[in-house]
């Protein structure tokens, strides 16, 4: 494969993580990281952008089916209430993340190191009955604020991306120009490569070689100040980085900046009725489940047009 | 115990049931039964309730500790990913109904007898692998309208009501005109009875002494064309039912009138915030996990003021 | 395919059942159904088996793959301890029966239309939280006595026999002769028919088309007074019969005869080894979980010889 | 408290480990460690106690409940099978370690600092999968012995031991002499100080507060070359130790000597048999679940008198 992708050095990851860090912004006890960017009158404008009423899920579907994606399944049991039943009731046990579940991460779910979002340390964060801060309780009221679709793919001028290419600050710029709109402070983003329709040509994504957002990219979300990542990519891989920075999307946007990242959600809908409707913005209503020290939650994102 | 209410008969309710029925009335194959109400003119109207951009959340947080009513709790487990861990993930076992839980109801997961909404039956829609119609994943585009909280305890001028009470029509209009409001089509409600005021004072509900909606105010939410009942009380026990409505309230809204049930919400904050605030509607937005054949689902509501 | 099985119809299923049946036999509290065959001297007697010391397992491991055969796999979880940790945990998540499993059934496992062993009724037995007689706890002081091998295939004279194929008292003679053993009160059988060789070779055996006991060998295994029944076939598919007598096997040996069932033995090991020693019988040790109310149990049988 | 337990100074447990250890012994592959000591020709012998054919489970039921002592209960879940069931089925939820579970640990479920049994280190043997060596799959052809009852309390003339006690290499001679029997190569001990009748009368241990095996007994126990502990008594607490030999006997039992531990045996009803009897030995027949990888299994061990 020829290098289609050019890392910055390890080293200047380092620097990276330092200029992109919001520890101490707001406040040594700060467990929302960028949600603070979304303030009231934030939630005010993103409910103007209901001009339609139409509401589109961009949750995948809780997959009960095991593959090299989804190694352990959710397991979904209905339960005996009686020999006549008067109704029926369920099961769920599932992980909270992984490539298969639409889900939010808490804060404190990737260390850089031992490090964690706003001067904490892993040691203290994590114990076996949970993490004692940033966790995804600290999100419980929901995160509701304008979503921006970028169509990376588009910018591109191909269905989908191949698994060597990365996704640059360029493009993002590149898309916002092409579908006239601007990222702004407290936006949630949804960047789209085209995965899933490629998954359905090429079958699914190889974990070891994966489409990722570039570090410069980044950056330009810390300068734009938005306060949720989506998207069909995350971290590239292969990189050259070492344990360190080997999810280096994850351990900047966590542990430096207190991005909240909602991975692996359903973007084709949400492709396709922004082309309908000719929109690249509308509301996003999400929140997670209230799981005192979890480390992330299912979600089941609402776009609301 | 006196009397305290009074329930129609057995024969009554079926006379109701068929009364109430929505059956055929969105169409044979519909399976989103009072979420019909909920038009995208009354999502644009209910986006435009947001004027302070405060938003709460009405879930409970995911109980892990055993109880007499919690008596299967919600397994959280911390997991191991190396020796020198780079993150924290974890996973969840947990029954998706229940009195511990915040969770909507799917539509099928109670019957009337054998009746299931929409002239199913139960033989055919339950089975090992889940529901096969009016599971909770008909819902999976979320529900995004206004609510309304209506305090029958400020009604009836209780800081909580007891056990053997009962909510009837009469009460809930009472509320309506106490608050200076009226609940319209396609509304979620949100009664409130002062329940956790009142486990704090006498420890936690006995669940065969229950406050309950009584059989008139059932007609009272058809009347109104509601999308969604909320409350922090249900069916009302004991009553004289046998199976065919022992959960009556249960039966006659999902079986009947494919009525979405919000059950076990945190209704004090919601309450405080309505006083603080001086109003009684917001923007509810939730969405259930996207379950294939399931039952009911946790949710976080969201209500945005 | 061509008819190689002859099937009694229902009626004679229903007068075997009667005429089968150990009810009341040792008692009408009694829950250890034919597990009363093995007296303390038959364990003194099968103790006396143990003759060159040799130990073999006769289970299969806990299956993590999903499969046609195995749907909902067992999900195992390595806990998280410390950052630092001490040492290793982990948590399983498990279906107690299935056709992946190694697993003794309890007695009230499976009816007889509503009918369970010794007179009981299926809605009196079977509730949310667990079976409230003859379930696995009955059987929590293990089972320990003469294992008797019978291989089937060898009489036949076949590496391994088709689906198509049952198993009659007659073979089960035959195998009795070639092997010089004789099967008497209280041993456990084990029938081979050299199913995971077939299965190696044709891949993963077809649910709707299984060998199976066919109802004479029920009826021989009830006259030798046999314990416990285990064997790489179970019930026939396709058989002629309604959901009575759908699962026949099943239903005659644990409703009628309270016979205790071991499923999905791995019998390939046993067969080397037996054929190794020249020997067809051995001690027999194993035991359930404790699981109260429990409806069977995933089991380690160990043979010894 | 007085100092009822004089502990040795961690640099002296080093000594210990180092003195104790197995590594090499049974061959740089080994997994089985003290099991090794099993001969064939110890089951032969292990057999032969069989004289009454009397057989007793020693396991605790599986603890739905929670409580200070069992944190995360098992869960146990009957499912749906059909409207008009044919049988019963369930599931487990459960963890397999604890103080709620008997259980049988892998030879890996404890470190010493990083050390694992024979030469292996944790961050190689432990992986998110699973075990990758010494798990307790490596215990799959079970443990066939005899055993021993050891009953510390008598020697100390009370009906149970105090928490802040400690059981000596003095002690367990001292139970020989008054039970005239001495122990072998290849026995199981089962040493028993009263802790279930405490519970009985004084609540659940206080998990910081336990009576334990003292270090020069870890030494007899290796001096007399036997293959598996057990018993009401483990670590003692509080203990002097850091982190390295917090837990210093499974330590040193299991990173050092290999030493099976099955923990949490129920051992009243043994003792009551033993009294009975007038035996202190039986045999000893258990196994535990093939998991792959796993730390550890839920198991029921039967002894046979």
């Amino acid at each position: 494969m020829r290098p289609h992708r050019l890392f910055p050095s390890e080293a200047e990851l380092e620097t990276l993580f330092d200029e992109l860090s919001n520890a101490g912004r707001w406040g040594a006890e700060d467990e929302l990281g960028t949600l603070n960017y979304i303030s009231p009158a934030k939630r005010v404008a993103a409910a103007s952008l209901v001009r339609t009423g139409k509401a589109l899920s961009i949750a995948r579907d809780l997959d009960t089916k095991q593959s090299s994606n989804n190694p352990s399944p959710v397991r979904h049991t209905m339960c005996y209430q009686a020999h006549e039943p008067i109704g029926a009731v369920d099961e769920l046990a599932l992980g909270t993340h992984g490539f298969a579940l639409t889900h939010l991460d808490a804060i404190a779910h990737v260390y850089r190191g031992r490090d964690v979002y706003n001067g904490r340390k892993a040691a203290d964060v994590a114990n076996p009955g949970g993490l004692t801060c940033c966790d995804i309780l600290a999100q419980k009221d929901g995160i509701f604020t304008r979503g921006v679709l970028l169509n990376i793919a588009a910018v591109r001028g191909v269905p989908w991306m191949g698994p060597d290419q990365g996704v640059y600050a360029a493009d993002l710029e590149a898309a916002e120009k092409l579908q006239r709109i601007r990222v702004g402070t407290g936006d949630a983003i949804f960047v789209y490569t085209g995965l899933q329709k490629r998954e359905a040509v090429e079958g699914p994504e190889n974990l070891g070689q994966r489409i990722g957002i570039m570090p410069d990219a980044i950056r330009w979300m810390h300068q734009r100040e938005i306060s949720v990542y989506s998207g069909d990519c995350v971290d590239a891989f292969p990189n050259p980085y070492g344990p360190r920075y080997s999810i280096y999307f994850h351990a900047i946007a966590l542990a430096a900046m207190g991005l909240i990242l909602l991975d692996i959600p359903a973007l084709e809908p949400l492709v396709e009725l922004c082309v309908d409707l000719q929109r690249s913005d509308f509301l996003l209503a999400m929140a997670p489940l209230r799981i005192k020290g979890g480390t992330g939650s299912p979600v089941n994102p609402i776009a609301i047009f």
